[in-house]
């Protein structure tokens, strides 16, 4: 067996290591550790914890992603929606800014952690499969909507409280008059300057005579200089003490060693939320790692990603961190600066490391409501009513699963949200799938080939009746084509034969079996004799060690045409 | 509009009934009453209940099931499994023999009845449909051992506590020198000749010179002559003086008026045990009613069954009764014995009523261990051992949800069991369609036909790969696709097309057509283009409501060959 891409990713990139891919992945650590500077400090806010706590978590989950994940691009730290998830999960057990708090975030990273793992090593990564499309749409989209609810609050400088949108809007609404002019001042001054940053920035610096690899990069590193402006504005003025909110002392140093909580209490009061930030933050994961391999013909691996990101969690539960997954922006961002292989994400945790142990003092001015700007900045963007309108053009039950998952997520909160959606999405399918259409069918004159009687001028036999399934038999619709049989046999008294097109059956379960024999038995009772027709490879096989076949009143005939023309020549006239 | 079987099934028959149908509805009507005498008593100590109770609910159900139901020879009245359902349900919240015990089966009768008929009015008997074959014959089975059990304690003469089969059998166990031997001896008696009757009685009366038909009605009456034998012995004997327990004063006259309980905490209780003892009754006599009803050419109509049975419990809860639903063994006696119309079920409500007003006093010397032996012998054809060596050799994962359903019915309850079983059936179906089967097909030399490329001499080209997925697409397998799609692409350098077989895709849901236009974008930016074949006409007029197909990289071929031929001709040589 050789060392390929199924045994370490680790060696086989150090392997064909060089100069020009280190060079490609410094310049690409550089952008992506400016960008998450103002971030990790921003979503630790948004997940109620200090600010170096987004700072633990960008350092060791990031080196333990390199080692072990499967994408080469792929940037982990701290992310949106697993913040706001977090803070919901913890708001309820501990007050916000206490020790009991970060404990519990440090035990919610921890477990996430174990529960990836487990599910790598079990190779359960399909179970993310039942988180739909449209669910997963809703749900980012109301999250995206509580998260700006949640910091509009800062930026106005109102103290809210609530997890939930309709709470939030209506104190929002009832506070207004106490709205604090010179932080919304400086809110909104940074949500237009970052708005404008991300489309007018690069253009303007290169009007301005710079090379368009460097106004990218500079442009990137708009959020940074926006907040170093903002901040330095604060030290000048001391708007602090005009009520101000400001980040304040950051503790300098590495990041702490810290286990998590032994409370068993708490572990089973964590427990299911630590299973949704696991798996949600694994499907934005996966599915940012698989368009960006895609890229470059390269692909990922997701029961290693499993593990991957369950090392980060775990790495970032001893590292006084939070839950973590792959982020989208700063993957694209560490993808488009020429990342070459995961070594880009060790200098990026070197980098935010430098910043933990050297720059936190120059943080103390940076106004709470400029982070919070670029949180509203950065969700902003994944609101999502694309989905909501192609949805409802393309499917109903698809249409109505987004919407009532954006909201529950709204009204009742993120794990009601996700999970009602998902119970929605599978109850709909499981209704779609359990009324199968059955259509009649025909032979269209001078052809083989059988067509609905209700839609096609076909050839028909009051001896001979042609059904169709669109769909595998199981048990949920075993019954209907049970029903179905009934009716044609209660209305045609001359009815011989019964042939049944299994063209489009892929599958038999074995309820769908038990209707099967009980269909047979109850024509041969009636004097019909039951036929099969077309039935696929698979299918057959497993009928085949049965009793089935060998009992059936009628035939097994490879197609359709067969069928007929044995049992009723007249139709081929 | 006629008055055709969508109205009033009453109607239809009522209009051709004559001096025959009466005279075979009378036969049918005096051998089912005599069956369903000792029945409807044991179901009532069944269920915890007194005896009249089982007789109350053999007489207004009946007559309500003649004017609502669909089916012609369907007996209702109590059944084994809904009575022991009963006695679940009931036995936490109230004490045998109680009057408050009592109030809630009523309660269950009157809320089980307006579920049904709720389901009925709404179309909803789809419902019934996520009860599968294995679920339903592994919860009967262990249904039919507990209540087994359950009986041979009475037979025994010991008072061992417990629902739970393992607690009913280490009670047994521990009481065995306790066992009453005269109660035994009756009870074991009575075992051996009902089991003898089944069979022998027949043959044996017709060896004795009289006819067939007489020789069976006479057989089907063992049952009622063997409890009147025993009950003539303890009267004689007055074994009650030596412990044997009898059924005792039994009122005489009409059923009482009765009305269910207006405790809301009551209904709160009762509403999940109420559902499934009304799914249950449902499934139970919807296929009792099919497999008669097909075999006169007739049909019954699910939603319509569901109002009849609604107003049968409904019936049973203002008269006294307790759950009901359609009996097998009862259905096919009446069946057999010649019944023609719903009439035969008014005649046995008319001659149970009979003997609920004057023949009461003659059940006073009946001992119970006689009635216990009707339900084991009764249940014991409940026992479905067929279905287990049936599911192992067809599908491992229809017989774990058995084997599933059975040990947690018996080591847990029915309830669990029941809907432990359901989720498990859910689950697994999940499962299996989340991982369909993708072939990568090649062309099979000199034919149009494209085959598996792993069990087939094919041929394939270095710049088209073609796959087939056996499935329809939809949110829970549509990332597997993305996955072989990567590989696929990953480990092909020289890949300029792919195609996807879509002839057994009968749906494709929202999640998968992201999924697909996420294949298609990546495929694009690695240089590939993504073809589409044999797509199916629903599928398609639905694709053809999205912009997907018009952005789509490739083309839409109508058959696989036409694809190959355009993309790849060398394939074709």
């Amino acid at each position: 067996m050789g060392l390929g891409p199924t045994r370490s990713p680790m060696i086989e990139w150090a392997r064909g290591y060089d100069r020009t891919t280190l060079s490609s992945d410094l310049t690409a650590a550089i952008i992506v550790t400016v960008m998450l500077i103002p971030q990790s400090l921003a979503y630790a806010a948004l997940a109620g914890l200090p600010p170096q706590v987004g700072l633990y978590a960008s350092i060791a989950p990031l080196l333990l992603y390199a080692v072990f994940g499967s994408s080469r691009v792929l940037a982990v730290g701290p992310v949106a929606v697993v913040s706001l998830m977090t803070a919901t999960a913890i708001g309820d057990l501990a007050r916000t800014g206490t020790e009991a708090y970060w404990t519990m975030a440090i035990t919610l990273a921890f477990m996430s952690g174990l529960m990836l793992l487990l599910m790598g090593v079990l190779r359960l990564g399909f179970l993310a499969n039942f988180l739909s499309h449209p669910v997963i749409s809703g749900f980012i989209t109301a999250s995206a909507l509580l998260i700006a609810a949640g910091q509009l609050k800062v930026i106005l400088g109102l103290t809210v409280e609530g997890h939930h949108f309709i709470e939030l809007a209506i104190g929002l609404l009832q506070q207004a008059s106490q709205v604090h002019p010179l932080s919304a001042a400086i809110g909104v001054a940074t949500i237009i300057i970052l708005i404008w940053a991300r489309r007018g920035a690069k253009p303007l610096l290169q009007r301005l005579g710079l090379g368009p690899k460097l106004s990218d990069a500079l442009a990137k590193a708009a959020p940074v200089a926006s907040i170093a402006v903002m901040a330095f504005f604060t030290w000048v003025n001391q708007w602090q003490d005009q009520g101000v909110r400001i980040v304040g002392a950051v503790p300098q140093g590495l990041p702490p060693f810290t286990l998590p909580s032994l409370d068993w209490s708490i572990w089973q009061q964590l427990a299911l939320p630590a299973l949704l930030i696991s798996v949600v933050g694994f499907v934005e994961s996966v599915s940012v790692g698989q368009t960006l391999a895609a890229k470059r013909r390269q692909r990922i691996m997701p029961n290693r990603e499993l593990v991957a990101l369950g090392a980060s969690n775990l790495g970032a539960g001893v590292t006084g961190g939070f839950p973590v997954t792959g982020g989208f922006a700063r993957s694209v961002v560490n993808f488009d600066a020429g990342a070459q292989t995961p070594a880009a994400g060790v200098f990026t945790a070197m980098g935010i490391l430098l910043v933990t142990l050297l720059l936190t003092p120059a943080l103390f001015y940076v106004p709470q409501a400029v982070l919070s700007a670029t949180i509203v900045v950065a969700v902003l963007s994944l609101v999502d009513l694309r989905t909501l309108r192609s949805t409802w053009a393309y499917s109903r039950a698809d249409f109505s699963a987004v919407v009532f998952t954006i909201f529950t997520t709204l009204a009742v909160g993120v794990e009601v949200g996700l999970m009602g959606g998902v119970l929605l999405s599978l109850l709909l399918h499981l209704y779609k799938t359990s009324r199968p259409h059955i259509a009649e069918v025909g032979l269209v004159p001078g052809t083989e080939y059988f067509r609905n009687v209700l839609r096609h001028q076909v050839h028909t036999s009051p001896y001979l009746t042609s059904l169709r399934v669109d769909e595998s038999l199981y048990f949920a619709n075993a019954r209907i084509l049970e029903d179905k049989v009934n009716a044609v046999v209660a209305e045609r008294p001359l009815l011989k034969h019964l042939v049944l097109q299994c063209s489009a059956i892929n599958n038999i379960d074995a309820s769908a079996l038990e209707s099967l024999e009980a269909i047979d038995q109850r024509l041969r009772e009636a004097g019909i004799k039951f036929h099969l027709c077309e039935i696929k490879g698979p299918v057959m096989d497993r009928l085949q060690r049965t009793g089935f076949l060998s009992h059936l009143s009628g035939e097994v005939y490879l197609t359709h045409y067969q069928a007929v023309a044995a049992l009723a020549p007249d139709i081929l006239d």
